[in-house]
C-alpha cells in the first residue's frame, strides 16, 4: 500500500499535538465538574427525522447505509451538533434525570460541508447547558457565563478571548419600542453589519423592513453599543426608545454583566455587544458569541443562549441555556501553524535504559518501581550503546534517562541523568521523584497568563 | 415531539452510569500513560478501499454519503476497529514517529451487525499497540501484556478475567512436524472446538484435512493444554513432536507466561491456553483472548497479538504488537444489569443552599471558595425550604448540604451537613475539605480487591 494521504476537513494530530488536545479536554472536563455538571455521551448517530427538524442544515448531514444492504440507506445520520442529541436524551430519559440538570459534553460531530479555515467536516465541540422542567430562573444564564469564563480562563496557553453577550429581549423589545412591524427582518437585516457597510443595511431597513430613515439609524446607533459593563443601559435609555420587553432584556443583560464582571481577566473579556444576534434560530434571551484576539477571521469560537423551548414532548417543555465550544475550531489553526505544541512525544518522564539484554528485567524493576509511585516511563527497546539510548530519549523530548550497573559484588547502583542540563546524580528506584513540572509534557506556547 | 425511542445497538449511560465508563476510561488512559503509551485519535471515517482491504468485514461497514450529494456515497465509511485506522496512521506519518512506536486510543468503532448480548453498532474500545520499522523486538510481546493485565486489575469493582494467550508458531510448527501438508485448514478445524465436540473435529481433521487419526488425536491432544505458567512446554514435548517453528513458538510462549507471572492475582490471571487461535487474519505469533468471569457468553472481550506486518509501504515493513479492550462489550451488559453504577448522578460533593435569592450571591462565593481547593459544588436552584434543598442533594447523591446565615450584627455563620448521617457541623468556606473518598463519585457494584 501506497503513502496515504490526509483526508480534507478530517484533522489529525500527531502525539506531541494531541498532548495540547487532551490538555484542553482535561481542563475543560475537570472545570465543569468543578461546577456539578455531569458528563454525558450521546450515540454519533440520530434518526434522520431528528437530524432535519432544523430543516436549513440538512445538507450538511451525512446519511448512514450499510455497505450490502440494498434497501436504502439505515434511516440514520451522524450528528452535526451536541444540541439536537442532547434535547432528544432529555426527552428519552425525562423520567430518570433531576432537573435542573446540568450536563457537559465533549465529542466529534461531523458536517458534509466544503472545509476551509477553521470550518472542518469532524470536529470536537464541549458543550455545557443547563435545563429545566417547565421553568428555568434566570440566574442560570450568569452561571453558564460563569462556567465558560472559568474554563477558558484556565487554557492558559491560548490566546485572549473575548466573550460577547446580548439578549434577543432587548433588541426585539427595542425594535418594538421603535414601531417596527417585522421584528425577525429588522434584526436579519441588522445581522448584516458584519458584512455590509452601516448606510447599505439602513438602506435595506427602510427598503425591505419598512422603516423610516429614522427608525433605520436608531437600530444602527443601538448596534453600536459595546461595553465592558453595564453601563450599555444608560446609552440605551438615552435613545429615546421604551417596550416592556426592552426594560426585562436590558435588566437581564446588565444581571449578567455584574454578575460575571469579576471573572474578566486581561486576556479573558466579557462584553456587552449589542450586534450580536445569533441569526434567526431558537434562542430566546441570552446569546453569546467569542472571538479569539488574532484569529477574528476563524469566526466565533464559542456560541450560545437561552432557548425557552430546548424540548419539549408536547405536555412538558424544557427550557434551557448553554454554550458550545468549537474545540477543533480553536485548536486545529493554533496548531497546524505550530503556534501551541506538547513539549513531549510521549507521556514518559524517564527512559530506563538496558545494559545488555540480560538485564533487561532489572529495568523493567526499575521501571515498576517507578510506575508504583506515578512516574510515566519506558524501558529502551535495545540494549544499545549509552549514546544512542539518550538519543531515544532525546528524540521524543523525555527527560531523564536511568543507569543501573551492578558490580562484581553484586551490588546494582543507581543514577539518573537530567539529559537537558548533562547534570547526573545517584538515585533509588524507590525514592527518587523528578520535579512534579517534569511529570507530564506541558504545552508550549502561548506565555503562561499571570 | 413525542418521547423518543433507544436505537437498539447504540447504547447509552445515564449519568450515573456514565461515572463508571469515565472512570474505566480514566484509569485505562493513566495506566497506559505510565508505561510510557502515547495517545492517538485518528478520525471516524477511512477510505472505503481502506476499510476493505481484509475483504470479509465489509458486510459490517457504515457507509457515508452526504444528504444532497447525488453523485453518490462520499468513498468513505465508518471504520469498524482501530488497527486499520491506525496502521494507515503510521504510513501517514512513518517520516514524523519515533519508532518503536507506542500508542494507546480509546474511541467509538462501528459495525452494521445485527445487535445482540455484548455486540452493538456503536461501541468503545481501547487499543494498545507497539510499532517497530524492520524489526521489532518479542520482548514488546511481553511489554503489552503486562500493560493490559496492569489496566486490567486496576479496574478493581469489575469480575475477574481470565487472559489466555497462545502462539500461531507454536501450533503452526506443531502441525508442520506432525506431517500436515495444510497448516491452515488444519487450524481453521481446531477453532471450531468451542462448537463443536472433539470427536466431530477429529473427524473433519481427517475428512477435510487429510490427517491421519494418530495425528487428528495429537492436535486435539495440542488443544487441551491450558496451564497457568511455561509448564505447557513439558506437556507440548510429552507428545512427541518436533519442529524448529514449534522450538521458537514454545520459546517465546514460555518467556510470555515467566516474564508476566508475577502479575497475575486471584481476579486476573494469565494462561497459556493452547486452543486459542484468533481465526486465520494476520497474527503471526502471540494470541491473546480474554474471558469475563461469570460472562463467559460475551465471548473475548479484550483480544489481540503480533502480526509481522501491521502496515506495509512496499519499502518498509511495520511489524507490530497489541491488545484491544472491549470497553463496552464489558461495560455495558454489567451497567444495564445494574451490577455496577456510580454512587451520584452529579459530579457535586457539595450542594450550597440558598436562603432567599436575595443572597445567591453569598452561596455563589461559598462555591467559588470551595472550587478553589477542587471541591466540586453546585448551588441550589431555588430558595427553597431547607427540606426540600436537601431532597434535592439526597435524590443526585451529593453527600453535603452547605448553610449560611447571617444576623442581625452581619456576621455570618456556615454549617456543613452530612446528609448521610445528619452530622451537622461548622465549617469555614475557606478552609473545610471533605473526607478524599467523597471528592468524587465512587464506583458502586463488585467488592473492592484486596
Amino acid at each position: 500500500m501506497a503513502k496515504p494521504a490526509p483526508l480534507s476537513g478530517f484533522p489529525e494530530f500527531l502525539p506531541a499535538q494531541r498532548v495540547v488536545e487532551q490538555h484542553v479536554v482535561a481542563t475543560l472536563a475537570a472545570t465543569f465538574e468543578l461546577h456539578g455538571f455531569a458528563n454525558v455521551e450521546t450515540r454519533a448517530v440520530e434518526p434522520m427525522d431528528q437530524l432535519l427538524r432544523k430543516g436549513d442544515t440538512s445538507k450538511e448531514v451525512y446519511v448512514l447505509k450499510r455497505l450490502h444492504d440494498e434497501t436504502g440507506d439505515a434511516g440514520i445520520g451522524l450528528h452535526f451538533d451536541l444540541t439536537v442529541p442532547f434535547a432528544r436524551y432529555v426527552l428519552e430519559n425525562a423520567g430518570k434525570l433531576e432537573f435542573p440538570f446540568r450536563r457537559y459534553q465533549i465529542q466529534k460531530v461531523w458536517r458534509g460541508e466544503r472545509p476551509q479555515e477553521g470550518r472542518f467536516r469532524e470536529f470536537l465541540q464541549a458543550d455545557i447547558d443547563i435545563v429545566g422542567r417547565d421553568v428555568l430562573p434566570f440566574h442560570h444564564d450568569i452561571e453558564v457565563t460563569r462556567v465558560m469564563l472559568d474554563a477558558l480562563a484556565k487554557l492558559s496557553f491560548l490566546p485572549g478571548f473575548r466573550l460577547q453577550v446580548n439578549n434577543r429581549k432587548l433588541i426585539q423589545g427595542f425594535y418594538l419600542g421603535l414601531g417596527a412591524s417585522d421584528v425577525d427582518e429588522v434584526m436579519r437585516l441588522v445581522d448584516k453589519l458584519d458584512k455590509l457597510a452601516p448606510e447599505q443595511v439602513a438602506k435595506l431597513l427602510v427598503a425591505e423592513a419598512g422603516l423610516t430613515d429614522e427608525q433605520a439609524q436608531q437600530c444602527l446607533a443601538l448596534a453600536t453599543i459595546r461595553t465592558p459593563d453595564d453601563s450599555f443601559v444608560d446609552r440605551v435609555r438615552a435613545l429615546g426608545v421604551e417596550h416592556p420587553l426592552l426594560d426585562e432584556g436590558l435588566d437581564e443583560l446588565a444581571q449578567l454583566l455584574r454578575g460575571t464582571a469579576g471573572l474578566a481577566t486581561d486576556t479573558v473579556r466579557i462584553e456587552a455587544d449589542l450586534s450580536i444576534a445569533r441569526g434567526l434560530d431558537y434562542y430566546t434571551g441570552t446569546v453569546f458569541e467569542t472571538r479569539l484576539d488574532g484569529y477574528e477571521s476563524l469566526g466565533s469560537i464559542c456560541s450560545g443562549g437561552r432557548y425557552d423551548a430546548l424540548a419539549s414532548d408536547g405536555r412538558t417543555t424544557y427550557p434551557g441555556v448553554g454554550i458550545s465550544l468549537g474545540v477543533s475550531r480553536v485548536l486545529v489553526p493554533l496548531v497546524q501553524r505550530g503556534v501551541v505544541t506538547g513539549d513531549r512525544s510521549v507521556p514518559s518522564a524517564v527512559l530506563v535504559s538496558v545494559s545488555d539484554e540480560e538485564t533487561r528485567q532489572q529495568a523493567d524493576d526499575v521501571a515498576t518501581a517507578l510506575r508504583a509511585r506515578g512516574i510515566p516511563c519506558e524501558v529502551a527497546p535495545t540494549a544499545a550503546k549509552f549514546g544512542k539510548q539518550i538519543r531515544h530519549a532525546d528524540r521524543r523530548g523525555i527527560p531523564y534517562v536511568w543507569f543501573s550497573s551492578t558490580d562484581e559484588s553484586g551490588a546494582t547502583t543507581h543514577e539518573v541523568k537530567d539529559i537537558r542540563s548533562g547534570n547526573q546524580v545517584p538515585a533509588d528506584p524507590a525514592t527518587w521523584e523528578p520535579p512534579v513540572e517534569d511529570l507530564r509534557p506541558a504545552i508550549i506556547g502561548f506565555e503562561a497568563r499571570p
